[in-house]
């Protein structure tokens, strides 16, 4: 298979960067992912970045991430040794040679995880993901909207336990999946949603990561020559301006394992005299303008500094930070009808109906 | 293989009360179990029971459970296929041909769930446990003593969920089913703990199903005969009675998925005067007359109703009830530092040491 792009160790540094943009506030910490794989990478060798396109109809594709939260793996942060069982033991369970490695999500700590497994592996690793962003639940990708079944699905942990989930629906393998890594102290890294390439060809979100190593680049680049590192992401994105401001207020609550709540703004500059409010659940998933509702998920809002650009996560939003948030377009596939019960904000509890910011749905 | 006993579908009445008996006051609603095993009996023929001396020593041995709240399944009465299924997975996960079913429990609900997989196979069952009475923990087991791994495991539930553990510990397993099986809505049917016979000589508690069917009948006898049911079980058992009284009081909370608490009673006739206490977490696990403990775990306390020698579960007990109570002495692998470890008073949260009622602890 052709290489579209050669990945080394320093390379991470940047798409971890772009994964955090893609994370939208959540998606988890990419420092421990990336850590993991540039040791990999140092140990192994480089990875091999390939267009789904040049996959065979009849080749294996096994998406591999970290579920929960990384945090609690700094203490003992792993080898990436478990990410690697859960993938050879699925393809001993699946009785074939897997023949390469894809993102599950794009957005955060996942945007490196599979990383571990391409070096270690030697496989090629997608330039792709299931999702062109983070979302909090498994059954949230692209693949669910395409018939695949997340199960057969391994989940390892750093302790030496592993489980095997066969479920009647991706949804069940979420609740079951949440369960066993709450109970493993919070962290698990797993390997699910086997596929052909036929249908890898038509569920996957095309180029998330040059994507993500393509924002690492541009604000390493603006900072690097003093230009504006915002409006540099926000043109690489084609992303709006939604709202520059101050964060006046953040509530947050702990709701079965997931960070909710709601940070207010006020504005500043070209906004001043305006308020935002951004409601997010890991993710930010809506966002209002003066109290009206302007841009809601699918669709990505991410929350950048506005000085230095660097994106903001929900775990750190805190009174008196200066940001800028930018909307951009999610992937096509979301703005179904299939898409919008898997991630619109009614799934969310929201009593809102997807506001398409960037033109009507078809 | 030698067939110690045949068992056919009436013969549950009797084994279904008898494992109420060795339940403790908990272990589960032998109702449902009773009924599936029934079920399976009158579809697929008797159950040939047999000694565990009677396998080879590289014979395969399986046990099956149901996990959890039996009574969540009633709505929905499962057919057994769900444990049907777990044994067939564990043994394919296996390789090779399991040749004996094994109870798990011998009280509550699991005296009759083996019964289920032993017809709808054909495979004899042994007449044995792994506990001689019902614990509340999977790593409870006498099996945990002699080294054998709970994993790998097989966990369904009755809407085509399945899981196959390994764990690094039977801990471990009881964690990670206990959370799969509160997920899966309560209840799950599960095969585990694969052994050679070998092992299962020295682990199984012997004839654990022979007293079950003898405490039913002895029972049932005693209330044909108009004599004294109560006093006809507690020669069975070998039992001493620990009190005769009416409940007054019942401190019972829910904590992480087990019923625990206090009884309180008031003593009649021949204790008329003195009082007694019966602390629970699901099974009876500590006695104390006049505020002095009397009994613990693991020697068993049961319940029964002072009149009909029914007994009676921690769940149903309720102010009024008049009762006695019984305490005949565990298995003595029970009573080694291994097995206070697993099961004695302390492991509970009790400040108590094991208090053996029957004589000195080896």
């Amino acid at each position: 298979m052709k290489t579209l792009k050669t990945i080394y160790a320093e390379d991470l540094e940047d798409i971890a960067i772009g994964g955090a943009i893609l994370g939208t506030g959540g998606g988890g910490d990419p420092y421990v992912g990336k850590l993991m794989a540039q040791q990999a990478i140092l140990k192994h060798g480089p990875v091999h970045l390939i267009s789904v396109e040049e996959l065979a109809d009849d080749a294996l594709v096994v998406p591999v991430c970290m579920m929960g939260a990384p945090t609690v793996m700094t203490e003992k942060l792993p080898q990436g040794d478990e990410l690697i069982n859960a993938f050879r033991q699925l393809e001993q369970l699946l009785g074939r040679k897997i023949d390469a490695v894809l993102c599950g999500e794009a957005g955060g700590v996942n945007s490196t995880t599979p990383f571990v497994v391409a070096a270690a592996t030697g496989l090629p690793l997608i330039d792709g993901d299931g999702m062109g962003r983070a979302y909090p639940e498994l059954q949230m990708v692209t693949f669910t909207m395409h018939g695949v079944s997340a199960t057969p699905m391994v989940l390892c942990d750093d302790k030496g336990n592993s489980l095997v989930l066969e479920t009647v629906s991706n949804q069940w393998t979420e609740r079951l999946a949440r369960a066993a890594t709450v109970e493993m102290g919070g962290s698990a890294l797993l390997a699910f949603y086997p596929m052909s390439g036929e249908v890898a060809k038509k569920a996957v979100v095309r180029g998330t990561l040059s994507l993500c190593a393509k924002l690492g680049l541009t604000l390493r680049e603006a900072r690097a020559n003093h230009g504006n590192p915002v409006d540099a992401v926000a043109e690489t994105l084609k992303a709006v301006t939604l709202f520059h401001g101050r964060v006046t207020d953040v509530d947050r609550r702990t709701v079965g394992g997931f960070a909710r709540g709601t940070a207010t703004f006020t504005g500043v500059e070209e906004f001043k005299g305006h308020s935002f409010k951004l409601d997010f659940q890991n993710e930010f998933l809506m966002a209002a303008l003066d109290g009206k509702i302007v841009c809601t998920t699918p669709d990505l809002i991410t929350l950048l500094d506005a000085e230095s650009g660097t994106p903001v996560t929900a775990d750190s939003l805190h009174y008196g930070l200066r940001l800028k948030a930018l909307a951009f377009p999610c992937n096509p596939q979301w703005q179904t009808q299939a898409g919008i019960a898997l991630v619109g904000p009614r799934y969310f509890g929201y009593d809102a109906d997807y506001v398409p910011y960037f033109g009507a749905v078809d």
